[in-house]
This record gives structure tokens, sequence and C-alpha cells, in this order.
């Protein structure tokens, strides 16, 4: 039985990106459907679930990406609605739109290497993104106190409320981030800061992050000058910088690399997954 | 050389159901195109034939789906026509879109089982649609004596010009099961009813059905609740009920499923195969 | 490492033709876009430079097709835009859009079998298209005497312009070949001919063919009939006809599809190359 991966993408093109890592992954037979629509989804799971026995169903799989991760949530939920699995007439989905879960995986992977999470008090920048808001759930699920940086302290809220019904122990805060001033209030006290914003926007002045003396550790996921973090470099990996480590995007994205390869390896061991963020972290931590 | 197929599929995302099943048939390499217009398969016909030796124009081959039959029919077509066969320039091609030809194949084989076909009277409900038409087909093709049932007698008689055109000695009697009272009189002395309309349309009341004391066979190809034949489960298969054998259509799909496979392996013994409804009947035959 | 073409067709269907090459120049992954429009080459070269490292991106590759080869020159451009090879971020790309690229190499090949193009004087028809255009700036880098031949005049010095800014000793002349007089005028003391216009135009009568008495090769490359020079058939392959050599399209044919299985193969050897006419065409001189 060949594995046979089938690439769920909103996007006018389905992610080159997603298809090469699932060929290197070891994916034998890719079906790349783009601009695809939830009312589409259950045609597509039927066809996958109806065409082989149910022992042979771990060969196939289902990847759910595309650059708008709402989107990915509403397929991801129309694929699962789609599937019987009362009469095992299932198969394992991973959810990685423009590559949130992965990223935000590797995010907190790395944090980890220099904190105790449980004892760690975060700022999440852009936390009401899709990488952002992923980095606030597992940070949380570890323990740690999360403050939720947003321009509209209302948007940081909701997710908030969003976050806790998933992860009943939460400890969560919304903040606002519009001014300096905001900003300053916000890190103080915190350990660490996660730049999860839009690429090509300063979301973090360098004045404003050496004011905060407690900071041990800074995280910038966007990749695109200007930086999310002023000082930080795409190439960071734990380097230390103003008694700070500092981690930039394209220093975290071997891991991530290596965290989405495992994810969609992973998919054809079993047909009863679904790994969405906490599964995806777990994978990465398995990787050590 | 690669087996390479062709995918044409009308709909805006490619069938799933037909890729995998490819890949299980042993297509090497598979083209999915979706949303394919008739005007466009020329272009896509002459990239087959053009890129290898005819000696090698074995290993190319064209599978026309999607979920519109008549669409499919159109495509069909339009690729007999581009395909240059006095120059050994063509490519084998299987018409399967729905299902159509190998449901048909399957349910007409599962009703050969069990009755002579030849002394057979066969009433088809929804013999006017891309299953049941195909299906009357076959069944006048081994000489039974076939009643086209239809809502509307008018467009059961046009299908009964239709078939008769293309098997010359057909014995067809369209009639019209509006009501229960037609219905019962379409059915009285039958021996065969096969009902292929629709999904979720209940065709035949269980006691319409009781009441025709020669009925032998009743097979159902509606999977979905309410199924077409009332009294009669999806997962039936050759099961005694009311002193009848009944199929259901997932007892019908599994030799569905066989004829589908062996339909696509068998484009790749030579390059002049064109398996339509009765073509597709004969590999079903030869599974035996 | 498997080997992975990304195929960007500008067209609403991605080419057949252009993918069975793929497989058969050994391409084990074909990951197949169309409509692609340049605006979204950017995301897709990305998901190509970004996924393997440095020293594997040999194995990753792209092939710019469709049947538009001003679209393809600008999907081209915009893919080479995106490389980052500064940092060893690129991968290697050919242009073939219609076969203009491969089409143009193997009929001046096929004219360097008989002629010494340092000597020929040469009237290209149909000039100013995508297929004349390449065969101008090859004969001309060859060092041939080069007549670009349109209805428009105007078009044809344009054409010469911008071949002139590639080819700085190119020795051009822009014809008018609207009439017979023209085209006669424009024929005289040529040793070469080239038809490259649209299909199924006769570019030059038979009359005014044998009236050019130094005229020794005259090579055709539109199949559909009417060919575009009167009187040469397509399957003609250095055929002897009226004391010339002729060649029509399908007879240029065979070395055109050798050239372009060489060009998708060559692309894998290295992830620093960009096959355009000229490339192609050292390709094709390569091969004998």
């Amino acid at each position: 039985m060949k594995k046979i991966l089938i690439q769920l993408d909103g996007d006018a093109q389905a992610s080159v990106f997603d298809r090469v890592v699932a060929v290197d992954a070891g994916a034998e037979e890719i079906f790349s459907h783009c601009g695809v629509k939830p009312e589409q989804v259950e045609a597509l799971v039927h066809g996958a679930i109806f065409t082989r026995h149910p022992n042979d169903l771990k060969d196939t799989a289902i990847f759910v990406g595309g650059s708008d991760a709402a989107l990915g949530e509403e397929i991801l939920a129309a694929a699962l609605k789609a599937m019987l699995p009362k009469f095992g007439l299932r198969v394992s989905i991973l959810l990685d739109p423009n590559g949130a879960n992965t990223t935000a995986a590797a995010a907190v992977l790395a944090a980890r290497k220099h904190l105790d999470l449980k004892r760690t008090n975060a700022l999440v920048l852009g936390g009401t993104g899709p990488v952002g808001q992923r980095v606030v759930r597992l940070l949380a699920r570890e323990g740690a106190q999360v403050r939720v940086g947003s321009r509209h302290v209302g948007r940081a809220q909701a997710v908030c409320l969003k976050i806790e019904s998933l992860v009943p122990n939460a400890q969560l805060e919304a903040v606002c981030t519009d001014s300096s001033v905001d900003l300053a209030g916000a890190l103080h006290e915190q350990t660490l800061v996660v730049a999860a914003g839009a690429a090509g926007i300063n979301l973090l002045p360098l004045d404003v992050r050496l004011a905060c003396v407690k900071l041990k550790v800074a995280i910038d996921l966007n990749a695109v000058p200007p930086v999310g973090i002023e000082g930080v470099e795409p190439t960071d990996k734990a380097k230390e910088r103003e008694d700070m480590i500092v981690y930039g995007a394209l220093g975290v994205g071997g891991t991530k690399m290596k965290i989405h390869r495992a994810a969609v390896a992973r998919l054809f061991e079993s047909n009863d997954q679904t790994l969405d963020a906490e599964e995806v972290y777990g994978i990465g931590l398995a990787l050590k």
C-alpha cells in the first residue's frame, strides 16, 4: 500500500513548501488540492475513507494547509465531521496552515531549553494571530503565566476566553501593546517574550526591551525585515545578545522543519490521529 | 516506462476516490485535472499521444470521471475525436463518471448469480439516470426483458430509443412509476428489480414489493438513508429477506471496487481500448 | 532525495505534454500548477528554496511552460527575482513555454547539419513570434546574417532591437513579408528559410520559393495544414525536394523531444542554472 497524503489547501496555488516537506517525510503519493472550500471537504474525505480496507487506512492521510488559518480550521472541522470512526472509517489528519502549529511548537521548545516554563512569565506579542494563539496555548499548558498582547485589548481578551475553554488551568492576562508605555508595562517582570505578529512589523523597539531587566529569552518569529523584535537577527539561534538569549525566525526554523517532517511521518502510523497544536508540540518534545 | 494515468474530472476538485483506486490499481503517475471542459480536451489528449513512441503508448491512459455523467460522456467523445488511431497515436480510455459503469456492472453481476438473465423480467427504477441507463443496457445485452421505470414515462421512452440504437435486439418497455398503483403494475410478473435512483429517495415501498409474488431478487444501489428499496439494508449482500435475495449498495460495493481496479489495470495492457459500460461489465465477468 | 520538478503553467490546464516529458526525463515528483499568475510565483519559489538544505537544492527544479510565451517570460522573471543566490538558496529553472526554446534549438540544429551558419543568409518568417524570435537569436549567435520577416515591419524592427541588445554582434535586418513581391525580395540571396508563424497559415507559396535559386534549406515548424512552407510535408526530415533540403515540423520534432528531455534531466545536475534559448541550444549541440 502506497502512503497517500491528501493536501487540502484553501489558497489559489497549493503550497510548494508543504508538498516538498511531505515528499521528504516519506509520503509516496500526494494529492494536492488548491482552492479548497469547506463544502467540498465531505466528498474528498469520503474518497479517502471508502477506498481502502479499514486496516489499510493508516496509509491514507490528510494535511490541511494554506495561508489562512481560520479557513484551515474550518476545513479540519468539516473533515472530522465527514469521517465515520464508528465503522473504523477515518484517516489521520494534520493541521498546519501557514506553519502555525509547527512554528508555535518550535518556539515553545526553544524557550523550554532555557527556562522552567512552570515558573515563566511570558508576553506573546501578536498573540491573537494564528501562530501567537498557539504559542499562548502551549505555554499555558506547560504552566506558564502568559500575557496575550495585542494592539486591541478586546481581541486579546477574546483569545484568552477561547484558550481558557481549551486549557482549564490556564493563567492568562490580556494586555494592550499599542504604545511604548503600554508595551513597557506589559513586559515588566516578564522573563520570556515571543513576537508572533504579521511580517515586517517591529513589535518591540530595542530600548523598551533593554529596559526590562528580568527578560531572559526573546524569540522573534518574523523573518522579513524589519524584524519583529529590534536587535534580533533572523539567523540568531540561542545567541547571547545584551544579556539575553535570542532567537530569530530562521534560528527556530530548523526545529520547525524537523517537527513538520516528523508530524507528516507520524500520520502514517495509525488512522485515528488528529494532530493539532498540542499533538504537534508533543511530537517536537519526542524529537529530543 | 512509467504507467501514467490522466484523470479528467469536470468537478471543481478532482475525485479523491478515483485517484486512490488508480494508485491501488498500479498507475505510477497520476495527472489529476479538475474543472475539465470539453474544449480543453484536445490539447490534453495531444499531450498524451505525441510524447511517447506508439509502441509505448500502452503505458499512458486516460480516466474520465467526475460527478456529472453527461459531461463525462462529452469529455470521452472529445478525447476520442482528438486521437489519431490511423497513425497508432491513441491511448486507452476508461469512462466511469460517478462510478456509473462500475456500479452498473456490479449490480448486473449480482443479479446474474441468482437468475438466468435470458429468462429474466426486470424493472429498473430510476432507469433514466446514468447508473440506471447502464443497468438497462447491460441487462438488455444479456437478453433480459427490461422495463425502464421513471416518474416521467416520456423520459423512459427516450432512454428506450437510445438503448435500442445501441443494442439491436433489446427487449425494452418504458413504464411510469409515479404512483404506487403504477409501480405495482410495473413490477407485476417481474423477477428482478434494481433501484438506481437519486440518493435518499425511497423508490419502492415495502408493501408494493411484498405484493409482487414472482420477485426473486431486489438490488438497491443507494446507500444514503432512506434507502431506495424499503426493507433492504445498505450492507445486505445476497441476504434472504421475505423470500427474496436482496443486495444493498455496500453489498454491491465490494465487487464494484474490484471491477474499478481491474478496469484501470486493464488500460495499461494496450493503447487501443475504450472501456465503457459493456467493456467494464466484461472485465467484471472475467473476475470470477 | 527525490527529484522534484515544479511545473508552472499559466494555462487553465497544465500541459500534459510537458508533464509526460518530465516523467520520462526522470523527474520523480512533479508539482503541476496551472493558472499561474506572476504575483503567485514568489511564494511558490520560496517553497522550493526554503525546504531543503542548499546542498540538496539540485534535486528541486522549476519548469516554466504554458501556451503563452510572454506570460512564461514574466513567470521566469518573477521566479529569478524570488531566489536568494547569495545564500545558495536557488533552484535551477527551465523556460520552454509552448516548446519555444526546444523547437527553436531543434530548427537551428537541423539547419546546421547542412549549412555553415557563419556564412548563411537566413530569412525567418513569423520572426516576431516566440519561436521565431528564438530562431533569430540562435542563428545570430552562430554568426549568420538574419532577416526577421513580419507582415508588420515595425514589429520586426522592434524584435531586431531586442535581439541586438542580447547579442551584441548580431547581423539583423527587419523585412516586410506582407505580399509576394515583398517576400520574393526578402528571400532573394538567402540560403536558409525557417517558417515559425502561427499554425495553419501558408507563409511561403511554392512559386516564390522555387524562384529563389540560392535557397538550400527550408524548415517549416508548423504541423497543422496548411503548412507554413508550401510543398513541405510535416514528416519531411532532411528530405530532398526541388533541389533543396526540407524539414517539416514532425521531421524536427524528434530532435526537439530529445532536447526537451535532456534539458529537464540537466536541471537536476546543479541548482544554479537558468536554461533559456542559448542554454537549451547548447544542450542540443551536446547531444550529437
